[in-house]
């Protein structure tokens, strides 16, 4: 049986390079997590995502709670084989989507009470629940139960909002059975108060995690209190344990995250984006559908190995793809984010190994602020 | 340069197994074409279609012509440069989707005048302009075009419209650009009438083409008038060249049509199927919204070796898909569907092969009746 476990192989600065080994395989770090919000990554198949260099997915809890339900999943073998993802899979706790998405929630110490958006059934979710869920699911990782704390808050509801998901982290850590190869992290709150920030990271650590997430960020707070945020709470996190930044992010936020000592991401970015017509290339970005692409004969990026670029596609055949609302359209232009984000952590990987990571943020963001190519 | 041309290897009463040679390789027939109308097969890349067997696309000339304009796809090199699909490809003239789609459609002796569906821009197709229009899309074989007759249609009505095609037929081989490896396809026109069929069948013999297809069927007329059309359309066809039943079929009729000599097929029933949720498999239908398959572990078809039911994807994980709206779910009942009727046409060849087409053809007719396994 493989055990849970990180090792750090290369530092750069406060960057780390390492590896987690978990029951579902390893996962090289930096490492970006693709979204598959209900047990599918959206028009990719699994192989594929795999073929972009994903090693690890993450999947939401809400989602599969409500449909097909947890218990639909433990009866088809769990979520790995379910969607036929064999790799680790990251689990959020469902708490997030039950603020953004659920309809009549009522919070209170015990959990949050709410109704379900796909059918308006009632559900409760508890910290035990949570991690029950997830353990129906077969989980490779499960996250604590935690309120993601609105932004902006006072200091005062924060404060308040933070200790709950404490006291609920806790709970989690109780309810987790401990299983060779699996993990439970909890998740830092607090808002943009320093202070808070480092109370909950000395809280988990009291607690006791197989990793530590980042929460509550990249919830419409600006850049610089993210960046500050992750200043002042990173080194607050244990040196041997993975660090998780929750729902980040666009590609330069990942880079500074890593110089700044996170390991792990997940985004609905390269997925959402794709879907809509929005390709991630070394030089910013691409709106395929602008008239500009009409009869562009050149890949999204050139030099880009993923099947879509080094395949031969056309800018110009994507642009008609988008045009005509063909499905190829999203899944090709999915395909190149998935696999542009993954070439970004594995860059980032060699990056820290060098010694260099400094140089290559540089470049990076020098690319980037140049633009797209002109027209031809 | 390779040259078009069709050799017979295989004879078992009126079906024949056969070889297409052409300018982009080989085509194994009896041979299912894909269709992908907007040079795409609806969700399927391009590489997923050919690991299902398919060796030649069908796309349609109407929609391509209007958007993105077959002038476009010349300047990114031609259809299967444009669509990443370096095989053979079939198009056909455009005719039956002006009737059946565009709008304020005008037939005179010259040509169909029409409103695009898109943006109602006017247009004018002629059989010289159908015949450039494939041209510059580069079709491997190039449709004539021609009026296919609605049903029902009285006899008077059926052959005034069969003598026109007939005479477009002769204006489109004047205006076809003799190519190595590319063809020219005339198309039988005649309805339900056996003497029509008879004629329009002589006066394109006359003409003479690399193929020729039977068209105006599958419109809605009953389907033993269709196999009684093929009994007596298909012995006056020339025996050395391919024969092409236009718009067929279901799994069924595609057996059947063999059985009377027919060598190729398109239609759309794979994809669209695939989309909306039915799959076709040895035993009938499945239809994979229906509650009985929601905890189902099996595959759509057991003993299927598509990259679907081999990969291991579970009835009640395709059920999900469907139930939450998934794009993969269409996309892996299309996948699946498409290496059905691969699978379906390959058995036809080596049933033909070993001379047990009859044995084969009932043991199909048995299976498909018995209907889909019950719920575990």
């Amino acid at each position: 049986m493989r055990h849970f476990g990180f090792q750090v192989t290369a530092r750069d600065g406060a960057a780390r390079r390492g590896r987690l080994q978990t029951a579902h395989g390893p996962v090289d770090t930096p490492a970006f997590m693709p979204v598959g919000t209900a047990a599918t990554v959206k028009g990719i198949q699994p192989s594929q995502v795999a073929q972009t260099g994903a090693q690890m997915v993450l999947s939401n809890t809400y989602h599969l709670m409500l449909r097909p339900t947890a218990e639909t999943i433990d009866k088809l073998g769990g979520l790995h084989r379910f969607m036929r993802w064999p790799g680790p899979i990251l689990t959020d706790s469902g708490g997030f989507q039950v603020m953004s998405l659920a309809q009549l929630r009522k919070l209170d110490e015990g959990g949050v009470t709410f109704k379900s958006h796909v059918d308006g059934s009632e559900h409760r979710l508890t910290p035990e629940r949570a991690v029950q869920i997830q353990d129906l699911l077969d989980a490779t990782v499960t996250m604590v139960l935690d309120e993601c704390t609105p932004w902006p808050a006072t200091e005062a509801e924060a404060a308040q909002s933070m200790e709950l998901s404490m006291r609920w982290a806790a709970r989690c850590r109780e309810a987790f059975r401990v299983r060779p190869g699996y993990g439970l992290f909890g998740i830092v709150q607090g808002s943009v108060y320093p202070e808070l920030r480092a109370r909950s990271a000395a809280a988990l650590v009291e607690i006791g995690f197989d990793g530590y997430a980042v929460g509550g960020l990249a919830v419409g707070e600006p850049r610089e209190a993210m960046l500050r945020i992750l200043d002042e709470t990173v080194p607050r996190l244990p040196a041997d344990k993975p660090r998780y930044l929750m729902g980040v992010g666009k590609p330069g936020d990942i880079v500074e995250a890593v110089r700044r000592g996170i390991d792990m991401f997940d985004c609905v970015l390269p997925t959402r984006c794709g879907r809509t017509g929005l390709a991630f290339v070394r030089r910013g970005k691409v709106v395929i559908k602008n008239a500009r692409h009409r009869e562009d004969p050149r890949p999204l990026d050139e030099g880009c190995p993923c099947p879509v670029c080094a395949g031969g596609f056309a800018r110009g055949y994507l642009h008609h793809l988008f045009r005509s609302d063909e499905m190829l359209g999203p899944i090709l232009l999915t395909l190149h984010n998935l696999a542009h984000y993954q070439r970004l952590t594995a860059e980032l990987r060699q990056a820290i190994e060098a010694g260099r990571l400094e140089e290559y943020v540089a470049c990076f963001h020098a690319e980037q602020a140049k633009g797209d190519l002109p027209p031809l």
